[in-house]
């Protein structure tokens, strides 16, 4: 059934707290449709309260488990509080559905009205999925969410995009999982403001946690020396530290065993305590200046092409990759010439 | 050193051989240079003919090796030939530098000067890994190598986009590799042109085949009933067999130990036999026409938003970066805004 929307009415309903209003307005904010984008400004100014926490790891970790006792505790201590949980999987850029969702590991929040989970179901367009994420995060931000949980699986390109928009990330590793996994770590190393050890009753632990320092030290050093404005903009470097007066926020290693509900609450103190940190040190408005107007240029440029694209008959377009595809332009031959006509 | 570029004749200097004049213009293509577009502009006339095979698949699986293999016979069955492989490392957002390549397992290709190997160094730029990959891939081609593979580690949505644009894909997979990896298999199964168990001589090879030919079938059926436009792109559903003539391929599961060089023949026949499948069934030029078509609109959006941010100073798009930190305009209405200036 597809019923009419209305996105101030829907605003409405959303902010009284109505499920199925927000699960709609997802949909919509996936779709990136108009009504979807009306619903976000009508309620934006709400907006800029929700901690988004960014969670990612390699596959068998456990990451899931994580989430379920973090969401579940933070629950717990405020209890009006509201939680939502993404879960992006990789998904299929042919059925545009999750395959295997997250959902059903989900169990012990079944029941709380308070938590909301999303699975997303990508579309497989290029870059999008960092894209459709920060709009979701951002809605459930308007609609009052104080904790947003970005679960990502795997550890590729677009994940390090994706948590490098969140306040907080929280790495998690676990024993024993093979070699190749140590130059995954690497890349999201120096995104990391919390690593977890899960499966720590698994042999191997120790060994897991020195290298996780290890590659921490690693990845600090590596930090420290870049003098570029990606330091800056975390401020875990020695540079920002000299162009600013924030105290350099040291990742600690937690040990958990998700399944069994130990380590959690330590999980979760560590991430007030990084809010608190964030706060202090003005880190956390520079994050969210760094995700505002990185959604402004990517809507800006969606927009753009749009209305440049109008001017244009898609024959015209493909007129132009019919010459590509006969080797008499290259793209970038074909790109100029047209944008040369405007 | 730097010195001064000429991208007319560097492109001379590449078509002799030069490797160190390719490895210069690979940074310019990956800088996203002017340089680096002429050069692939001035020999894009000679390209179209380079096979680009992805192979993606999990951590642990044994990828670089395979790789290894593949390349080395490869140019033993075809002397004369060029091979260029591209490891798609996860690397630093920050550093802008690949961390642990993975060219210290391709000993096997060393000192072969038909080989050309590069470790990706991706920028973080959101969207960006793909666009370069194929940029890259594209001078390779342009360059006279016949085989380019791209090695891409991890399943993350990146990766899929990166594979998407591949003619063959190859999907790698190892026994006793855990639950989570089920997921990832999932969405990029559908994408599978052939697929590969490695480490075939450690215990379980049996089930992870099983379990491959399965997710294979749920695939294909999902593949079959799907009635969009994607399915048609690559002639494997049921729909597209109707509208043309295309016999659809049915990817093969074959066993490797690649490090003793078993099984990987096997892999460069399916190769190969998947190349002849695609030409006789017109799949190698829609292939070539979906990515031409990609990389033509997306070097238009990055045109018309260089172009359109050329009218406005930095302090402007600042200062709506500012009313949208204020809550004063989402950054929807932001970017409406700005461009109702233009």
């Amino acid at each position: 059934m597809r019923w009419n929307i209305d996105p101030q009415s829907l605003a409405e309903t959303i902010l009284q707290g109505d499920r199925l209003a927000l699960a709609r307005a997802c949909t919509e904010v996936e779709n990136d449709s108009a009504a979807g984008e009306q619903v976000i400004s009508t309620l934006f100014q709400k907006s800029g309260k929700a901690h988004l926490v960014g969670i990612t790891g390699s596959p068998g970790t456990g990451k899931s488990s994580i989430v379920n006792q973090v969401a579940r505790e933070y629950r717990l201590r405020h209890p009006d509080s509201r939680v939502a949980i993404i879960a992006v999987d990789p998904t299929s850029p042919f059925s545009g559905g999750a395959v295997l969702g997250d959902r059903v590991r989900m169990r012990d929040l079944v029941g709380d009205e308070q938590v909301f989970i999303r699975s997303m179901a990508t579309r497989g367009a290029l870059g999008g999925l960092s894209r459709q994420t920060t709009a979701l995060a951002l809605l459930f931000d308007c609609a009052g969410y104080e904790l947003v949980i970005i679960e990502t699986v795997g550890a590729g390109q677009s994940e390090v995009d994706i948590v490098r928009l969140a306040h907080t990330t929280i790495v998690v590793e676990a024993p024993g999982l093979g070699d190749d996994i140590q130059a995954i770590k690497a890349g999201i190393m120096e995104i990391a403001d919390i690593l977890v050890v899960n499966k720590a009753d698994h042999p191997g632990v120790e060994a897991t946690e020195r290298a996780l320092r290890s590659m921490l030290e690693m990845a600090q050093g590596r930090i420290r020396i870049n003098t570029g404005h990606h330091g800056g903009e975390l401020g875990m470097t020695g540079k920002s530290i000299q162009t600013s007066p924030a105290v350099a926020w040291m990742p600690s290693v937690l040990r958990t065993v998700a399944i069994e509900n130990k380590g959690t609450r330590e999980v979760v103190d560590e991430i007030a305590r990084h809010r608190v940190w964030m706060e202090i040190n003005g880190r956390w408005s520079a994050k969210e200046h760094l995700r505002l107007r990185s959604d402004l240029v990517n809507r800006l440029k969606d927009q753009l092409f749009d209305h440049w694209l109008g001017k244009f008959t898609e024959s015209q377009l493909e007129g132009m990759v019919e010459q590509v595809m006969a080797r008499k332009k290259s793209p970038y031959q074909a790109a100029s010439e047209l944008l040369s006509k405007v």
